[in-house]
């Protein structure tokens, strides 16, 4: 199987390294070959300049590689929204099936891809697009097919991970944590995509839509990243037996599909808060089976080429699980972020004086929150301290409402910190 | 798509109810309905009381169910070596694909199943032989089939973890996590095949052959359990930052494939530690993927059923990645055991003298092992100390030949404990 690049940039040259390296492998595991024909850059020049080994392939544009005649499949390694679609439409309709890697695309305009995949009758395969060589769309889509699934929760950027590790691991500030993951290479200069959580509601968005059929828009749903994390809340978290992970959450929820993405404490026994560095986790509970999750590297050029190439394996297996239809159905809908339930973490800055953690505790019973745990560590009249409590399963609208009584009411200075917790089985 | 079941116990009962409750769902993933047609058992009247909703089906003897004409599939769970073996080859030449959970049988007689299957042109899906719902199976033959695969270590029995972990996170005796093994139904009342560690050399046994194409008789590598484990040993580990697990290994080494199933050391704050309880986990190292983690359930009625449900998705949806060649080329060969090459951890039971631990040293320099630490808690001239040893990766027969020139000196009291450390990226 001939297949063309558009874009040969880190993860391009990973797909060309791979299909070289285990060319062998694959035309025995598969029955036939799988060979790069073609490869679109910017800059054909400068491409063979950093990957000579693959000069004859380099053609300028996404066009000339789609055209390309020998081509059955076109993987879209291009990045952005505009020339990207065009770039899978015209595959589509030039009878190739497509691989593509762009998460943001696809949760913005998955329905207009999948529509033209489906007219088309190709697939449009994205194992690479959630989680890097984590295989969660073929989990979702095959290994729990026969199963009803109930939610996914992930740790599905390396950047947040990386940062919210650094502080929880090594004690170390957001900015510090964040400037280390900069020198690595983890982080962009420009960082804001991932640690405002974008890249992770771009990925949840999408396995919300192969879970539940659910099509919904980013910017519908609460999103935040690691940024303004503070050490003193992971500490805190830790005192209570969890870690803060940036959690990507979808769910059924009374009918509807809960999904967020937001610094969520886990319980630190559970393998999901072992995930350090920059790894990514995807936790499924489904009827049958019950808690699985999937751990791996979610990002880098070889990961990303081995999710790509495990997609070009499938096209070339002809399977029909790739045809699965992305499209069709009648979406359930999004439940507000407010009627999102969970237990909480709330962590106050309260004055030290008589009747404050009375008029706490009031502000929350009305609100029917209820109290599992408080902790004030230090004890100074007269002066500020944090107060730390986990509340029994609530909305967030409850506890935003609570967290507002109590602000207005002149118990809480500055900014009081809401998190949800995750208890898994 | 008609299927018979060969077998109508805990985990058939649960691809019925399986089926049944998600028969929509099913239907509209993979566009055929999936149901039971017969579901063959030793007494039929026993069956139908405990199963009264499904009462029709039953049928005594495999041979009917196998031959029911309506059957498409025909998914083994008897258990066994000879009847099911002949379940399994009578399907097959009738034309009908074929699911099994049966990892004995295949360990024992996979040529002889997957040549017959590659004769009758049809395919034996086994993704319920291998840690239950946990998509290992599918994982190797189809998300990593692009990769080469370097090793496999996996946590793939329920019981051993379940004891090694109430070991760790209670501080209990073998003997006591055991019993509440066993009370919790966790252990059957002889646990030996558990225990003992054959039921994952079962498992590993398939991986083996999954990944590296090797045909490895159980019985011609390493196996040992959680038997016989001593909590000192578990809490040394520990001291070292280590949690013991028994681990499943299958791993490339010098050109051979290295088997082993053995209690065996590894860091904890890796995800592989935080397996927990019963569940069980696999991981595998790819030349591009790097390292990838599966986690799940590995037995139960109803993760079973997830994964005997998922292959009969696959088998209704035609996917050719079933048909992937299990029993053809040449098998690379066995790393002989003590050519095993792994840090390691000794636990030696040592007389407090002048000299004990110089002789100790020796003995290990005369191996070129070299030691990167030693603790010996406590000191008491004249009496019996513990003297744990981490050793640089050496192989197990230097270990080994240490150990005895040790004991052959009189340096070590008793049995000395050793035990490889598995240390992950």
């Amino acid at each position: 199987m001939r297949v063309a690049l558009a874009g040969g940039g880190t993860v391009g040259g990973g797909v060309l390294h791979l299909l070289r390296d285990n060319a062998e492998l694959i035309a025995a595991r598969c029955g036939r070959r799988i060979e790069a024909c073609a490869v679109a850059v910017r800059d054909v020049e400068k491409a063979k300049k950093r990957l000579p080994e693959f000069a004859p392939l380099f053609v300028r544009g996404w066009k000339e590689a789609v055209a390309h005649p020998a081509a059955e499949a076109v993987v879209e390694l291009m990045g952005g929204e505009d020339d990207a679609a065009a770039c899978i439409k015209a595959a589509l309709k030039g009878g190739k099936a497509v691989v593509t890697a762009n998460k943001a695309l696809l949760a913005a305009r998955g329905d207009e891809i999948f529509s033209a995949a489906r007219e088309a009758g190709q697939p449009v395969a994205f194992e690479a697009a959630i989680a890097g060589c984590i295989p969660a769309v073929k989990t979702l889509r095959e290994a729990l097919a026969a199963d009803e699934i109930h939610e996914v929760a992930g740790v599905v950027n390396g950047t947040c991970n990386y940062i919210v590790s650094s502080m929880s691991d090594n004690g170390e500030s957001f900015d510090d944590a964040l400037a280390q993951a900069q020198d690595l290479g983890y982080a962009e200069a420009d960082p804001s995509l991932d640690i405002d959580g974008d890249d992770s509601a771009h990925k949840i968005a999408l396995i919300a839509r192969l879970a539940f059929g659910a099509r919904i828009a980013p910017g519908s749903f609460d999103v935040s990243g690691v940024r303004g994390l503070d050490l003193r809340d992971v500490e805190y978290a830790a005192q209570f037996g969890f870690s803060v992970k940036i959690l990507a959450q979808a769910r059924r929820m009374n009918g509807s599909v809960a999904v967020a993405v937001q610094p969520t404490l886990v319980p630190r026994a559970h393998p999901m808060a072992a995930i350090g560095g920059a790894m990514n986790a995807v936790l499924v509970r489904s009827a049958f089976a019950g808690e699985t999750l999937y751990y791996g590297a979610g990002a880098g050029a070889q990961p990303t080429a081995a999710a790509v190439a495990a997609d070009l394996v499938d096209v070339a297996r002809g399977s029909s699980a790739l045809r699965a239809d992305c499209a069709g159905g009648e979406s359930p809908s999004l439940l507000p972020p407010e009627e999102f339930s969970a237990p909480h973490f709330l962590r106050l800055r309260v004055l030290d004086r008589p009747g404050a953690l009375a008029g706490i505790a009031g502000a929350l019973a009305e609100q029917n929150a209820s109290i599992e745990a408080i902790r004030q560590n230090e004890s100074a009249p007269g002066k500020e301290v944090d107060v730390v409590l986990l509340l029994h399963e609530t909305t967030r609208g409850r506890a935003n409402a609570a967290v507002r009584a109590i602000e207005e009411r002149g118990l809480a200075l500055g900014k009081t910190v809401v998190m949800p917790i995750k208890r898994f089985q």
